[in-house]
C-alpha cells in the first residue's frame, strides 16, 4: 500500500465528508452543550469500524486510535466541533436549524475532515508503525476552552506529535500555509471600573469626574504599547468598550466602565502588560481621587509552532501536494486553544485556505454570511494523511521520507 | 391704607394660599403642557375680579393687571407654574396623583405666591399710583421655555421693571438672598459624535479607534476651562456622558459618542467656549482620521439682577423683613429663563430660603423627595408687597420710600 | 487750614518730587540690597524735619511719624523702592547708571509720591487728630518680600487702617481706580522634578520614558482648574516651563523638569491646589515608574481691599477728585506683598493709571521701556492727603466728611 | 594552497593588524573629515602592492582589488573608518590625541580587520577564481553616511555578493552572530517647532501655551505606535527631547521644540509613521490655535541580510569556526549605512562579539569607555577568509563546500 492508494480512497470518501459537515451545519451547538454533535461523532466512528472509544475526556472530548500493527510513534490529529453563538444569514440549503447557533467559524469542516480520516484509514490500521490519535474537541470558542481540560486529562501522554488544521476564508482555495514559532496571540480581557463620584455637572468641584479620569487612564494605557512593551515583541492592547453617563448632560457621571483585550506571543511580555494595566489604572485613579477595580482574564496562551515539526509538514506538503501552494503565513493576533496541545508535545498548527471568490465565499469567520469551499476538507485530509505516511509508514521507502530527510536535519 | 394692613390680608390669605399650592402640586404637569393647570390659574384669577386676562401669551402664559387710579410705573411680577416628569417619593397627603409628573422644582409655591398677591392687592387696586402685572410663565424647566416666547410676545412692552423670585430648599427657612449681577449661568449643552472605523480588536491598524480618539478629545477640553477662558471668569464645561463600544472585549468601536454641558456668565465666554468645543474636536478628529459631528445648543442666557433693582430689594427687605435675614447668595452655576425677562427690562429675581431642617424638609430641587416649607410662600407674598409698596405707594410717605432714597444714588 | 491748602503746597513740591524720583531711577538697587536708595530716603526725611525714624525696620524698611497735636487715629501709607534685575532700555536722560538694574515698575515714583507727602505734611503736623505713619519698604520683588518681615516687626501694631497706591502704566493717565475685596491674587511657584530612566531612543522598554510621563503630567494638571476648582472661584495653574533631553535624537530623557506658577485669591483653593499638584504628580509618576520631587513655594497671599476702606476712598477722591475718573478695576492674577499689610490692618491698595500714549509711554510694568507719567506721582500725592484729610482733620468739617457719611454705613 | 595555510598566515599578521589599529585610534578623525585616515589606508594598500586603488569614491571612500587568475564571482568586503565626537576615558596607551574625537564604535578595528585581509590575500591573489573588492568606507557615523554616495558612485556595479561585519561590545567574545531578514532598523529623526502665543503665566487666555499644546502632542504620539502600527511589525517612535520655556516661572512658553527618532524596518511603516507624525501634529496644533513646523529626516534605511547570502555565512562559520559560537541574533532597532549596500547587492552583515569580562572591556559602543577585544579583528579576518574560501576557491573542495552545498538549496 502506498499513499497513493489512500490519498484515492479519500477522494472516493468525499461525498460522505460533504454530507457529515452539512449535517453538522445544520444542527450547531454552542460551546460546552454540543450533545447531539458528540453523539454523532461517536456513531460516526463506530460505523467506521472503532470500538475503542473515550467519551466525555477533559469534560466533553471524544477520542479514538488506530493502532498500526508494527511499534512506532503515536501521533494526535485533533479536530474541534463547537459551533458559536451567531444567527445565521448564508441561505445554504443546509444553514442551521438552531436559532442563534452557527458553525461560523468551520469547525463542522475541521470535524467532518478528521472524520473522513479516520474511515478511510480504519482499512489501512494493520499497515501502520504506530498509532494515530484521533481527538474531538468540544468548546474551542469559549473560555477556558475544552483544549485546556482535554490535556489536563492526559490525552497528550501517549502522544509524540500532535498536529491540528483550521480552515481560513476567505483567503483563495488552493494555499495551505504554515507559520514556525508563534502563530496565534494569548488572548486575554480585562475589565475595569472606575468608580468616581457623581454630581450636578455645573458643580465639578464636588464630584470626582470619572469621564475625564477614565479618558486619562485609555490615554496611559497606550503608553504600555508605546514606551513598555519591546519593540520587537508584538503586542496589542485594546480598549473596546468604554460607557460612563447615562445619557444626561447635566450629570456627571460616578462611574467609568472600561472593556478591553490584550494580544501577545511572548509570555513575559503577557506578564508585563497585564502587571501594568493593573498598576496604571490603580496609580492614576489614586491621582485624581477616583477607586478602581481592575480585573485581568487570561484567555488561550499563544499558539506556539514547534519549528522542527513545522518545517516536516511544510516539506511533506510540498513534496505531496503540487497542486497546492505552501505558503508561510505571519502570525496572527487572533486565539486559538490548540495552543494547550503544543505547550504539551511537538506539533504544528496549518492553515487550509477555503475562500472562492467565484462562489461568493467571501466572509471571514465569526461572520453571519461565514461559509468555505468544501474541496478544502479534502485537503485537509491530505495533509493529515501526508503526515501520517511520514510517521506511521516510513518502512515503505515513501517518497515522503527522502523528502523530510532533505530538508529537516536535527 | 398702609403697607401694613395689607400685610395683615395677606396672612388671612395664607391658609388659601396653602390650598392653591397643594392643589397645583397634586395636579402637576409637564412643561408645555399645563392644560388644567392654565384654566386653574384663570378661574382663580377670575375669582379674584380680574377680567383682563390674556391666555396662552407667547404659547401657554397667563397674564393680568392691577390698574392703579393714579399714574405711576408699571412692575411686573412673574411666576412659573411646570412641574418636572419625575416620580414623587415625598409621601405628602397632597402628592402628585400624575404618575411621572411633580412639582419638584417649587413652581407651584411659586404660583401659589403669586395669586395671593394678586387676590389681597385687588381690593387696593385704587390706591396704586401705577400698575402691577402679574405675569403666570409656563415651561421653564424644559428648553426654549416660556420665557423667551412672552417676552418676545411683548409681555415686558409696557413694563417699568420685573421681578420674580425661586424658593430655595434645603436653605434653612428665614432668609431671603439677593445677588447683584450675574446671578444664575447661561447653561448650554454640546452632543459628539465621533466616527471612526471599527473592527477587530487585535488589528488596529485597519481601524480608526473611536475610544481613543473620545479620550484625546475629552483630554483636550479640559484645556479650554483651564487655558482658552479667562481665569476671572466663572465658567464650567462638562463632559457627562461618553459611550463607545458595545461592551464586547474584542471589536474595537466605531463610534464614540460624547455628552456635555456648557455653563457661563460672560457671552463672550459663552461664545469662546462654544466655538473651541467644535473646532478643537474636529482637529483632533482629523488628527486621528476620524470624523465627528458637534452640535451646541444653547440653553437659557446667564440671568442678570440688575445693580440698582437688587440694591432696592435689598434694602426694602432689610428695612420691612427685620424677622428675616437678608443676606447676598453668590451666583450660582444652574439656569433659570427668568434671564430673557431681566435682558429686556430692569429689575432682580431674589430667593427664598424653603428648607426645614426639624421638618424634614431637606431634600434640593428635582429630587424626589422635594418639598418646602410653606410659610416661604407668604415670605415671598411680603416681599412682592414690598416691591409694590416702593413703586407704586410712594405717595405715602412709607418707611420704604426713606430706606430706598438711602440707598439708591442714581 | 484746609485740604485745599495743603494741595497747594503739594503742586509747589512736585518740581522735587520729580527731582527725587529721577534720582532714585537713576540709581535703582535690587530686592535686599537697596543701601544706597534707603541713605537717600532717611536723608530726604532729615531734610523734611523728621526725626523720630526707624531704620532696618523689618530687615530693611524705613519708618517715621507725623504726630498730631489732637488725639485720634494713626494711619500708615505705604511705599516700596526696590528696583528689578532688568536692562534699561528707555533712553531717558535719567536712565539707570546700574548695570541690568532698573526701577521697571515704578518703586522710584512711589517713593517719590509718598515723600512729598511726607515733606508738605510736616509743615501741618500740629494741624493732625492722630498721626500718620510713613512706611518706606524694601524688597517688594523677590521672595519673601520685604512687607511680611515689617508686618511682623509690629510696623502696623499702633496702625488703625493703612494704604497703598500703585502706578499702573500703560493705563492712561486721568484714572484712579479701585477693588474692594480680593484685588490681587496669591503667586505660588512649583517645581517639579520627574526621574525617568533613560536609555537609547531605539530601546524604550528598558527605560522610563521622563518625556512621556512629562506629558501626561502635563495634560492632568489641567484637570485641577477644569474639575477640582470651583468654578466660581478664580484661579490659574501654569507650567510655564518643560525641560527633557538634552537635545539628541536617539536618547530617551532620564530627566524632565517642569516649573510653573499658581495664582489664586480664596486660601481654600489655595491649599487645594498646592495638594492636588503634589498628589497628583506622585501617583501618576508611580504609574509610570518614575520618581519625582515636588516643591511648591508660597509666594504672597491674595491682596483684599477692605470693603469699608475701599468703599471710603472711593468716596473721597469722587468727592476731591473731579478732574480724574475714579473706575472700578477688576482683580488681578499679579501678587503684591502689600498683601500681608491688609491682613494685619483694615485698609485698601489703588491704582493710579500713569501711562500716556501720545508721550510714548506704552510700555507695562517690567519691560525694559517701561516708563510713567510723572503727574501720576502729584496725583498719587494727592489721594493720599484726601485719606489724610478725612481721618485726621474730620473736625474742621470738610467736604470729605460729608461725603464719607453719605456713601459709608457701618 | 588551502584556506588553513592562509589562516596560519592571518594569525602571523595579527600583531600588524593590532598595530594598525591603535595607529588608528590613537588618531581619530570624524566622519566626513578622515583626511589623515584615508591616507594611511592608502598607504597600507601600497605597501601590501595594491596599485589599482581608487581614492575618494562616493567623496571619500577608497576601493582597491585582488584581480583572481581564474574567472569567478567578486565579492566585495566593505569596512568604516570614521571615528565619533566623543571625548575618549578609556585611559588607554593609544588612546585619542585629537580632543573631543574617539573610536568609540569599533571603526578602526573593523578597518584593521579588512586591511589585514587584504595584505595576507595578496601573496594569493593568482590562486583566486574570482576578485575580491576591498571597500573602505568613511563617515558611517553621520547622516547621510557614505555609504549611499559609495554605492551610488557604483561600488558595488561589478560585485556579485557583499560582505561586512561589525565589532559587538560588551557581549563576550568568542561568538559571532548573524541575522537573517530585516537585521537594523531605519533609523529616522523628526524635529517639531510648535509655535504658541507667549504671555504672563497669570494671563493664559491672552495666550496659546505651547507647553500644553506639546504635551498633548508628546501624548496622542504615542498613539501611532499603539493603533496605527501593524502590531506585527516592529516599530518605535521617541520623542527624546521636549523643552519650552526658558525657566522662569511666570511666563507662558511662547514655542516647544520636540526632537525625536523613529525606527522602523518594513518601509510602509516607515511611510505611515512618517506622514502620522506630520498630520497628527499639524492637526493638534490647529486644535488648539498654535502653528507648527514639523521636519522628517530619513536616516540610513533598515539594513536587510539576505536569506541565501546568510544561511552561507552561518554555515561556513559553523564548518570552519569550531571554536567559536555561531548564533543567531535577534534584529535589533539601530541603524547603519550598510543597508545601502545590501538594497543593491545580496550579502550579509555579521557581528563579531567582542566584550571580555575579565579585561573590563565592558562598555558598549559609543561610550567614552568603550573598548574591544583585539582578538576579534582576527577572528572577524577568518571570517572574512571563509568567505573567500567559499566564492573563490571552489574549485579545490574544501570542506567550505560541502558545508554550503549541504545547506543551501536555491
Amino acid at each position: 500500500m502506498s499513499i497513493n492508494t489512500i490519498e484515492e480512497e479519500l477522494k472516493e470518501c468525499f461525498p460522505y465528508t460533504v454530507q457529515w459537515r452539512r449535517h453538522l451545519h445544520e444542527n450547531p451547538e454552542p460551546s460546552f452543550e454540543e450533545w447531539d454533535t458528540r453523539k454523532y461523532i461517536v456513531e460516526k466512528l463506530r460505523s467506521f469500524g472503532y470500538t475503542e472509544i473515550e467519551e466525555n475526556v477533559g469534560g466533553g472530548g471524544i477520542v479514538t486510535y488506530l493502532r498500526g500493527k508494527n511499534l512506532g510513534s503515536t501521533i494526535a490529529f485533533r479536530a474541534d466541533f463547537d459551533a458559536l453563538r451567531i444567527e445565521e444569514e448564508t441561505g445554504l440549503p443546509f444553514a442551521s436549524k438552531n436559532e442563534g447557533v452557527m458553525h461560523a467559524c468551520g469547525h463542522d469542516g475541521h470535524t467532518a475532515t478528521l472524520l473522513s480520516v479516520a474511515k478511510v484509514m480504519k482499512a489501512h490500521e494493520d499497515e501502520l508503525s504506530g498509532s494515530v490519535k484521533f481527538i474531538f474537541q468540544h468548546a474551542e470558542e469559549v473560555l477556558p476552552g475544552g483544549g485546556k481540560s482535554m490535556v489536563e486529562a492526559g490525552v497528550l501522554d501517549d502522544v509524540d506529535a500532535v498536529y491540528g488544521l483550521h480552515l481560513r476564508s476567505p483567503l483563495e482555495f488552493g494555499t495551505v500555509s504554515y507559520c514556525s514559532g508563534y502563530a496565534m496571540a494569548a488572548a486575554d480581557f480585562f475589565d475595569i471600573t472606575i468608580q468616581g463620584k457623581g454630581g450636578h455637572a455645573a458643580y465639578p468641584s464636588a464630584t470626582v469626574d470619572s469621564v475625564v479620569v477614565a479618558s486619562y487612564v485609555v490615554n496611559q494605557l497606550q503608553s504600555i504599547i508605546s514606551r513598555n512593551k519591546d519593540p520587537k515583541k508584538a503586542g496589542v492592547l485594546t480598549v473596546s468598550t468604554l460607557k460612563a453617563g447615562d445619557g444626561a448632560h447635566n450629570v456627571i457621571a460616578d462611574k467609568a466602565v472600561i472593556k478591553g483585550t490584550v494580544r501577545t506571543f511572548d509570555p513575559e511580555l503577557r506578564n508585563l502588560i497585564e502587571e501594568k494595566i493593573s498598576t496604571m489604572t490603580r496609580h492614576i485613579c489614586d491621582a485624581h481621587g477616583a477607586a478602581c477595580e481592575v480585573n485581568y482574564t487570561r484567555g488561550y496562551p499563544a499558539l506556539f509552532n514547534h519549528e522542527k515539526e513545522t518545517a516536516l509538514i511544510k516539506s511533506l506538503f510540498e513534496s505531496n501536494r503540487k497542486e497546492l501552494k505552501i505558503d508561510s503565513t505571519p502570525m496572527r493576533m487572533g486565539g486559538e486553544d490548540f495552543a494547550y496541545f503544543l505547550q504539551e508535545k511537538p506539533g504544528s498548527f496549518f492553515f487550509v485556505h477555503s475562500g472562492n471568490r467565484e462562489k461568493g465565499i467571501i466572509y471571514p469567520h465569526h461572520h453571519p454570511k461565514f461559509d468555505f469551499d468544501e474541496r478544502a476538507m479534502l485537503v485537509g485530509g491530505q495533509c493529515f494523511m501526508d503526515i501520517i505516511g511520514h510517521y506511521l509508514m516510513i518502512g515503505e521507502g515513501s517518497e515522503t521520507e527522502e523528502a523530510y530527510k532533505a530538508a529537516v536535519v536535527d
